[in-house]
């Protein structure tokens, strides 16, 4: 079972965006798969995306549309990638953009479009053109909790968070939905995020806060940011609530962004909680580090590893495997006896070597939790980083052998 | 079920090496599981070893002995890695090498320690010593079947390969024994492989040779090279027959070079064959790429996809995560609609996207079959490279969950 995955409570609203989710009929499903975004004008919208060299068609039409500004609306349908699908793809996407701008009443480059599911096939455009226009007609301030629903694939459960935040007297909103739960690796998980607040916040400074939200989130989890075919992580700051943020060393920038960040965070432990065929949700922390980004190395080393994952399926404490994938991060010079190795609060490695004091049983305590930290003391430093994963069990190997059928 | 696993065939000799398994019960089996391998004066030997920061006992005592040349014997145990073990680790491993040396009459930095098995318990100290005598009265020279079985861990089956190579008119031999199941990434699994030849090959030769033959095998397996805690590969050469080898660029070299390339190959397709869980055996070439690098960059991105690798186990042309796997290799300026993609002869993608002649079932006859060849042509230029790989299971997440149970 997934762990201690919620679906999402009472979701705040956010003045200025709007939602509505139908069902396209996609793929052949009973459920929403298309969820239309409307932005007020004045907004400003920031976003980041997949590296992966195979970037699907509605990734180049919408990075395209992003560089012009001025964004009103986003389209995401499920079932379908709309990736490797050559020009054609690039066309059907364009004419998504179009058929929203019709029914809205703006440009067709005003519009971004996101699509997830499978890849090398092409959408199922007119089902989507279709509904397009039932969409337009039933966009509502309250339809976060839908819109998380709609744009599910194999998640097992919707994923969204919200906050508020006092700035200058003022209540500030944060909303956030997800979807996402492939785990296994940074390369292939699709990673869809939509985060929305009031605050009024330049257009640069929405570019600053979205790389931060999501390095210190979407970035730290096995899927290290970027690297499907779709992934998008997109920031809109409707800008209708209190006063202007200018300044970057001011105090409401930082509140604001604590917000942001934590709606991130709260989103991308929601990836992780429902990673497929995950039984556990483990946080690796390495301390003692040179540096942060020898932190996050070795963290994504231990996080990552399948015998490391499939020791964490088994409640089997096999500290051998941590040891192994810490040596196997390239570290230059690690002196590997001033490392220590914790589980929770219990010492499983003094020194390089298994901990005078550990017994197995206090180890497999631990490993047999749902939910529990790895902190490993690299002893060479003052630099930290941590990165939440999950363990691989039987039911991943199920799920991606028959993802198709 | 593993691929196309075979038992070895009969093996040749070769003279000067002598070698003896004998059960030291170092778990609780009933097997050989110590393995004394005695190297004839005057012969010239040299070794690959991991680079794991944590690299074991055995490997810090062997790479220090073996510095000082003149090495007369080999003792590798299985069931016990010795790693993780500290400064006793490394005392446990010179007692072994003492133990040896007062059998055979040589000195202890004559003998190279080797050790596989579970890491962060101390070695079984005192029934190695005990078993040390009886392994050095029973060496000899037709023992190379027996260890292959000694040195087996989570093994299937015993790997050997030998081959014969007239140079100047006289028989040359090259056996090699390996071991080594666990597959899915290059971090962790243990391989140790013992190749010797009778040839006469200067010392310098006998290190570039063993360097050669390692790129071109073990590390084109999803084992990407020297990064458990106890990898290591030892080439011997006893020179007891033929003339001396004393020129890289003469014909003597580049054929026996070609024998000992080829030994290395067949051990290390063995291991992928044996991968834990494996049922199907896949080579994956890449070509018309702009350099070796780039060409074994993206092999390793397809070979070590675990969505491609259950894609493998479903017999699922998934060709999309192909297409994710090639995107997320990092190569600079991939231009996508150059890419094209073959399953054997089938031809999947074209242009970047779905091949137009092509069908599922066609896709589906190839990815059913036990042994085939992923191709990927990036048209960027005239190199290629190919790894081996194999699928990824349930029955690897049950090996590798219940390994120490």
């Amino acid at each position: 079972m997934p762990q201690n995955k919620l679906p999402p409570l009472d979701l705040y609203q956010v003045a200025g965006i709007r939602l509505a989710a139908v069902p396209a009929k996609i793929k052949n499903w009973q459920r929403d798969d298309l969820l239309l975004i409307e932005i007020n004008e004045g907004a400003a919208v920031s976003a980041t995306f997949t590296q992966n060299a195979f970037c699907a068609a509605p990734v180049t039409v919408a990075k395209e549309h992003l560089r012009k500004g001025n964004i009103r609306a986003l389209l995401i349908n499920a079932g379908n990638a709309n990736a490797a699908t050559g020009e054609r793809g690039l066309r059907d996407a364009r004419a998504c953009c179009a058929a929203v701008a019709d029914s809205m009443n703006i440009d067709a480059e005003q519009v971004l479009p996101f699509s997830t599911g499978v890849i090398g096939e092409h959408l199922p455009l007119q089902k989507i053109l279709d509904a397009i226009p039932g969409a337009a007609a039933k966009l509502q301030v309250d339809n976060w909790q839908q819109a998380a629903k709609a744009i599910m694939t194999t998640d097992t459960v919707a994923k969204a968070a919200s906050r508020t935040v006092e700035i200058a007297g003022e209540q500030i909103r944060v909303v956030g939905i997800a979807k996402g739960a492939g785990m296994i690796q940074p390369n292939m998980a699709t990673m869809l995020a939509y985060v929305a607040t009031d605050a009024a916040v330049p257009q640069p400074l929405v570019d600053e806060l979205v790389k931060e939200a999501v390095a210190a989130s979407f970035n730290r989890i096995s899927i290290d940011g970027d690297t499907s075919t779709n992934d998008a992580c997109v920031l809109i700051a409707s800008g209708t609530t209190g006063p202007q943020i200018g300044d970057v060393r001011s105090a409401e920038y930082q509140q604001l962004k604590a917000a942001i960040v934590e709606v991130h965070i709260e989103l991308a432990q929601a990836v992780v909680r429902d990673g497929e065929g995950a039984t556990k949700f483990v946080t690796v922390e390495v301390t003692g580090a040179a540096s942060s980004e020898e932190a996050l190395k070795v963290a994504f080393e231990v996080g990552e590893s399948p015998l490391v994952k499939t020791a964490l399926y088994a409640s089997d404490p096999n500290w051998g495997r941590l040891v192994m994938a810490i040596g196997n991060a390239g570290l230059d010079q690690l002196d590997t006896e001033k490392v220590n190795i914790y589980l929770d609060e219990v010492q499983v490695v003094e020194a390089g070597g298994r901990a005078t004091d550990y017994t197995e049983e206090a180890g497999q305590k631990v490993f047999s939790l749902p939910e529990f930290t790895i902190t490993v003391d690299l002893g060479r430093g003052d630099c930290r980083e941590h990165i939440w994963t999950c363990d691989f069990s039987h039911e991943y190997v199920t799920i991606n052998a028959e993802y198709r059928t």
